[in-house]
């Protein structure tokens, strides 16, 4: 978790501070045909970094879960800048970008040590074990609204 | 490829006339511990659209592809309304939402058996084989445009 | 499901008569930045091919789940002969290669156009919602000792 | 790297030394519907191990792609022991089963914590860009019979 120093120019307004940064490394399988990383592989590193972003904040997606507490996918965005490719170290940065009792958007830029691939977005709807929509229990909306 | 009769509502519009229909079924390995779809599967499915789309227009995409014209995707985005299961029959409709020289726009509704499961967009920019931006034949805008 | 004319010579014998085949069409994000198919895609068509053998056979395995029954994946077994594309059209061959109370094996043959692409093998325990071991239903056991 | 200290008793005997450890954390959408991770991921980790290994030996495998030298996936196996859920640490041990000029074979052990995961074998055949035949350089294969 670290204090992000100028506010950031682009697709999304990052009005909030906080923010994870999840390092991870292209797969091979993740790569198409084009040489590149497939598109739809973006969604899925944008909730690696949400998963950690959780986990940072106090409370790991896995415990929230067990709690009877699900973030359904709502929406989600994403606008592709550079290609990545095979074995190359790739960095999430996640951040929250609205935090209510019943819906939550995050945040995310994609960058390689410094040049942005893709910026994302993510709406949640908070729901329970069976996809039912429900309120955040208080002790993770104060969590949630602390980042 | 089907006229799509009365004007569609929601989160997209779609004003061409031109439609296609893939049929696909839920594969295991695209569902989740939530016991539903991924929601990052939607966007191979929209994938899976375009190219019915582009085929039944008169030319595949392997065949755009053979001739040096890719259409590199700039933004994808995911409107999720209802859950799909392992082993539903889905059905993606794909339509051209934009159409120019440089940059096409895709419109997709996807349902099980006329219930909405998502709607999503998807922007293309117009490359060669290398990745780097160049203008549509004049057949395929042609064909593109007659959609 | 097909008789199987004449005994298939290979890395697996197929000493089952029934065969089902099912088709499917080569997604973009199958493939890998090889330009072919990625090797990690071969068990979700072998699982694709599994389920509608299963269906064929008269009940599909999304049945088996509601009543209590899963055949939870043991071991799998790929070779690879040739490569496939971006949007061909490859066929997967299904068979039974054992049938008991508590383990089930299958054997796949996939093709394209009758050039052999892989062979493969995966075998099954069979479970409850618990994934405990238990037996198979009499009629299940039945089913599949006819295949 | 590390000294493999006992040898190892299992599926596949290993009778090389030398290991690379790949840690991953399970990613959402490598679950599925049982609740646990899908068995077509098991490749795809062993692939993130084979990497490791081929990194930490001195030459990463971007660089062999580089130099025109491919590994072609020839043959996989996986054995599956216990099953792997979202958010939990697993560890993919790789180690070299067989090294020749033409042929090399990896084999893994994936871990949690020191529960056995799953064990599993991939076998390779030497190629150049164009998928053909060749023999490994000199000095990979010198590098790869050294581990």
């Amino acid at each position: 978790m670290q204090l992000q120093a100028p506010p950031r120019r682009g697709f999304f307004v990052y009005a909030r501070r906080m923010e994870s940064v999840t390092e991870l490394r292209v797969r091979y399988a993740e790569t198409d045909a084009m040489g590149i990383v497939h598109h739809a592989t973006y969604p899925v590193w944008m909730e690696l970094g949400r998963s950690d972003f959780l986990r940072q904040l106090g409370q790991s997606y896995a415990a929230w879960e067990a709690r009877g507490v699900r973030l359904v996918v709502n929406e989600i965005r994403v606008r592709f800048r550079n290609p990545a490719r095979y074995d190359e170290l790739v960095q999430v940065r996640t951040s929250l970008l609205e935090s209510g009792r019943r819906r939550i958007t995050f945040g995310y830029r994609i960058e390689r040590g410094g040049i942005l691939l893709a910026e994302g977005e993510s709406v949640h709807l908070v729901a329970n074990s069976d996809n039912r929509a429900r309120v955040l229990p208080e002790d993770l909306l104060a969590l949630i609204q602390r980042a």
